[in-house]
């Protein structure tokens, strides 16, 4: 498998960095982001190390992956809507799924703010929950 | 066909509304973003009206058409990289395809910031050029 030595999401697909996981497959890893923008807040990688989302061979599959955790998501977190954004600080291909709620401290659709500033502060056993309970429903 | 009256991607869609074209099939229509944040950035949304993104039925291929749109930007504009984003605004699903340059305002990949906030003033004739670009190199 290709990897690249100093990544930390291959790390993480290697197991030598722990993570909070939502999803897993043969290809494709999902994990709350350790530093949550809103409770729920996750990344959808490949297993292989690419550089950018458009990189990865099976595109199609990896949006349908992440459609399976926005499901779980909607199921279990009920946030009012959700969305998306790729970007590229963490050199190994990631989506971010935002689940957002009333509760988000910056909840205005109409703003031009694309995601609130604000990072959550999250115990061990409020991200654990919140991980596992989108993982159990995902089908 | 699903429409809503007062929905401005639907009248887009229709024709109703002129838009610079990038991108055309039987579900789905990829346009510039008449407020552009970056040379090229252009949405695309499927033809019939759903109002996320994940509602569209067939999200895979979707995000196939947003792939192809990516190619035919990464041959045509040569950018440093692309990021998409996903948001609600506009009430009709749509995703945001933001070609990113060396000369983008805030081109900083490693900041908070997701989009760059500075809205661009093109000319007709800059924004048909750009759309041309785009459209002719999609294959």
């Amino acid at each position: 498998m290709v990897m690249a030595s100093d990544c930390i999401f291959c790390k993480i697909v290697k197991g030598e960095i722990p993570s909070y996981k939502v999803y897993e497959d043969k290809n494709f890893l999902a994990f709350l982001d350790v530093n949550p923008r809103l409770e729920g807040h996750t990344l959808v990688v490949p297993k292989k190390h690419y550089r950018w989302v458009y990189d990865v061979p099976k595109f199609d599959e990896y949006w349908l992956v992440t459609l399976r955790i926005t499901d779980a998501m909607k199921k279990s977190l009920k946030p009012k809507f959700i969305n998306y954004f790729t970007w590229g600080a963490i050199k190994h291909a990631h989506i971010h799924i935002l689940p957002r709620t009333d509760l988000d401290p910056d909840f205005v659709p109409e703003s031009e703010d694309i995601v609130p500033r604000q990072i959550l502060k999250l115990s061990d056993a409020e991200m654990r929950n919140i991980a596992d309970k989108i993982r159990e429903s995902v089908k």
